[in-house]
């Protein structure tokens, strides 16, 4: 059975995106300064369809084992929202991606294996349909910030992995912001850094 | 020339001490989750006077060096006066301890080498002082989170390191809390990772 995992980009003052997110700017102000190091490799270049050669080495290794992980993808309305005007047409997830909504619409299928679902009963109903078409793969909680604490808050999460950059946003998104101390207990799994981020693994104890 | 620096424990969620702290209760509730690592080294133990053996592996090692370090401290006066009714008579410092303060007081010399002086007249001061009792080593701005963060906004800060435990605590004294993104810059040095922390070096941009 595969497992059920949230990988983030987060400044060290704990936000995951910035200020002022909306259509055309998904992840908000300054938050590049979280994800620059996703921006240089080479895998998500080309992911993406962004010009220009990326770095190979392990910040690529690792994006492209983050890329094959997953069988099927979960993630909020507004992260949709935000990333349908601006991912590509052959969109960068290469798997089913259940969307949580209030609104049914249809399947809406794009290029290169994608095809988003929408779902209106809930977020337990989209992890099961996540985990029936993942193939026995993976199965990835995307975002944003509301969705993964309704999904850790559940206890629904198996692995968390953050991927902590040396920057600070001072305002934003934050991952964690309102969580208690009690509704997530973590061990910490493999470490790795590069020289501008720092990778933790975390293990979401029952 | 010595390096100014500061290092802290901190929670996932950027706290580096619990609610509700106070004279008996320096660290704030919960606050064991962050510093559980210290605690459990034979260094710490052997330096704060508590019994029963500590771990001897690569946190002890740290621990080890940081005690090492500095050849002279800041404090904040909360700091002070929390730690004050908590420390050993042989209290854990072993060099000069410079404590900001609004009242000045006579030098208060402990056994083992450490003596707090009291400054009134601000964090400049307090930071010439420590640097000239340093005997060229390392001066650390030990806490507590205001402290740290005037220093860091003054621009005197070289190193930040920070030891990320893989706790929550949902509430307390956030370290980096009210801080601008333009106020640090940051960028990563060395990665360490034990199972229970995960250690991360900044050097602060200027």
């Amino acid at each position: 059975m595969g497992k059920v995992f949230v990988d983030v980009g987060m400044s060290l003052d704990g936000y995951i995106a910035g200020p002022n997110r909306g259509p055309g700017n998904p992840m908000g102000g300054r938050s590049m300064t979280i994800h620059k190091w996703v921006f240089a490799t080479a895998t998500f270049r080309e992911a993406l369809g962004i010009p220009g050669e990326g770095e190979k080495g392990p910040d690529d290794a690792l994006v492209k084992a983050l890329f094959a992980r997953p069988g099927a993808n979960v993630m909020g309305m507004r992260m949709f929202e935000e990333g349908e005007v601006s991912w590509p047409e052959d969109a960068p997830f290469h798997a089913p991606v259940f969307v949580l909504t209030h609104r049914p619409r249809a399947p809406w299928p794009r290029l290169g294996g994608t095809t988003f679902y929408f779902v209106a009963d809930g977020i337990a109903s989209a992890l099961s349909q996540a985990k029936a078409a993942s193939g026995g793969k993976d199965v990835r909680i995307s975002g944003g910030a509301d969705t993964i604490r309704q999904y850790l808050r559940a206890g629904l999460v198996d692995d968390l992995t953050v991927h902590i950059a040396p920057a600070l946003l001072g305002e934003g998104l934050s991952l964690l912001e309102g969580m208690g101390a009690g509704e997530l207990k973590l061990r910490q799994g493999r470490t790795l850094s590069s020289p501008s981020v720092a990778h933790i693994d975390y293990v979401v104890e029952r």
